[in-house]
């Protein structure tokens, strides 16, 4: 794709210029995003396998719990965090324990998630979920105590002047205002009519809660002001709207290979959907229009990590799994 | 009981003074521990207003975690961290957020336990547990969303540059090496021939660990000394023991008015218990013993808050429920 680039000469030194907001930019921003992924994953999994795998503990709990971690996630949310302390130019080090934290939230939610008397879920990236390969006690237990380990995590490894502000932000993205606030909304709206407004609050905690949280970790980590923080923050509820959108597209167009988990199950159990509140096609023009409304916020952020940025929201809404 | 004091003229000023070791001293204590855990359980539960009641949201679920945490519970381990405050001179102010952070965290975990796939308990302190008011998708949720609240509360209130070492001491007296590792060790030692030092670990992970956090808790709010927090640590982990092994002998001789639980459960469905490992007199004794050990070390700790040192293992020892 080096159409998109020209290469020219000034003073001597090599410039690669990209030509703005024409495809094969976006393109090559996109591939940016898939290796900042890549190696934000790696860096979250080391993490991860110094706070969980390198522990002489070796009980059932304790597997139960790597099990849990070491399943195949995308590390989405771990490179959220890291892109928000790029974007404001922050030491990557100094987000490793936010990082680490915001993937044992999820986790967790997700084990919680699957029980019986939850989603009631077999599978789960294309593996048996924690209660089907050990027991629902275990599953209970496992997933509380990878939510005590995150905030363990957060008070370890996040910079000691940092940890009061970081504490608060993962607590109320992952708590009532937030996270399981969402959980609940979802768990109460069963069996009513799927309405667009509704569905909206539902992800807006369920899912954005906690993508904005991270973005925000992030920012913290690397000492942004508060009006960054915030149209960071903004930005991250946008994306993580898209995120549930595009989730939601999924389940009903996805197959069961590719996204490792069943689909068609929402729409099943008559769960709020974008796709069961307005219909498929409407649902895909509001993940585009969400996705090109994170662009615009990516371009007033701008700095640093603006390629990025831009190419997160794209990532989420035209992922196949 | 005055028989157990002298008073007598010294410079004109009247003085009290208590016979050390005598019975009617130990009821003076008592008396005074009493005052001072009636005063804590209703500053515990300011705090806890403050932060769960006096919120907007009236949702399902906060009114289940108001169920839960406003259902007449002793407030034993916020008093710890008061003790623990004052057992080095500190204000209580500093030690709020700590002490609502420690009985949320203790009241997630009875409603999570209470589950139908953990302990499947109806009745808790008299009233249908959680899962039996609401339903279990409701318990799981509000047990998580109590969790997340722990660590909210202790990041908001308490004193910024202590928030790290609170986080750190809280996760780890809850987490997999503390309260949820001594539950799983019960859980899979179920079936098992119950033996005192198998009960013994399981006891100190389970309660002893967020017994003693609460009282280091109360300590680090003091700003006491790192030496002072390890021998009240120490205290706290005998004290903790001390409970948990009254706690299973009231299960054998306790009866349902009293304890608001339904007694004998543990005994039936084979739980590890001190009465099962070593009899109910072996353990009646063990519970004297670990009151005696706990007497000793308080009069080791000193300082101001000595005598309600002294009371808190008799109080867990004698209790009738």
């Amino acid at each position: 794709m080096t159409r998109a680039r020209v290469v020219r000469r000034s003073g001597g030194r090599k410039v690669s210029r990209r030509i703005p907001g024409s495809p094969s930019a976006a393109s090559a921003t996109d591939a940016a995003f898939e290796r900042f992924l890549t190696a934000s994953a790696a860096r979250a999994d080391r993490v991860l396998t110094r706070r969980l795998a390198d522990r002489p503990d070796t009980c059932r709990l304790g597997e139960a719990m790597r099990y849990a971690v070491f399943g195949g996630g995308k590390r989405l949310r771990p490179a959220l965090v890291y892109l928000g302390c790029q974007a404001f130019g922050g030491d990557l080090r100094a987000a490793d324990g936010a990082a680490a934290a915001v993937e044992l939230v999820h986790t967790y939610s997700l084990v919680h998630d699957d029980l019986p008397c939850m989603d009631d879920d077999d599978l789960r990236r294309g593996r048996p979920t924690l209660h089907v390969k050990y027991d629902e006690a275990t599953a209970v237990l496992a997933g509380d105590a990878l939510h005590t380990e995150a905030f363990a995590t957060l008070a370890a490894l996040a910079r000691p002047e940092h940890v009061g502000e970081c504490v608060r932000i993962l607590a109320e993205a992952a708590g009532l205002q937030g996270m399981v606030g969402g959980q609940v909304r979802d768990l109460d709206a069963e069996g009513a009519k799927p309405k667009a407004a509704l569905v909206e609050q539902i992800h807006l905690g369920k899912t954005a809660a906690l993508i904005a949280g991270s973005l925000e970790l992030g920012a913290v980590a690397a000492g942004a002001s508060a009006a960054g923080r915030r149209l960071l923050r903004r930005y991250g509820l946008v994306v993580g709207l898209a995120f549930q959108v595009a989730d939601d597209v999924l389940d009903v167009v996805g197959d069961v290979a590719t996204l490792g988990k069943t689909p068609g199950k929402d729409a099943a159990s008559g769960k709020m959907t974008y796709p069961a509140a307005v219909g498929l096609e409407q649902a895909r023009a509001k993940a585009r229009a969400l996705s090109s409304q994170a662009a615009r916020l990516a371009g007033r952020l701008g700095g640093p990590a603006e390629g990025l940025l831009r190419a997160l929201p794209r990532f989420v809404t035209e992922r196949t799994k």
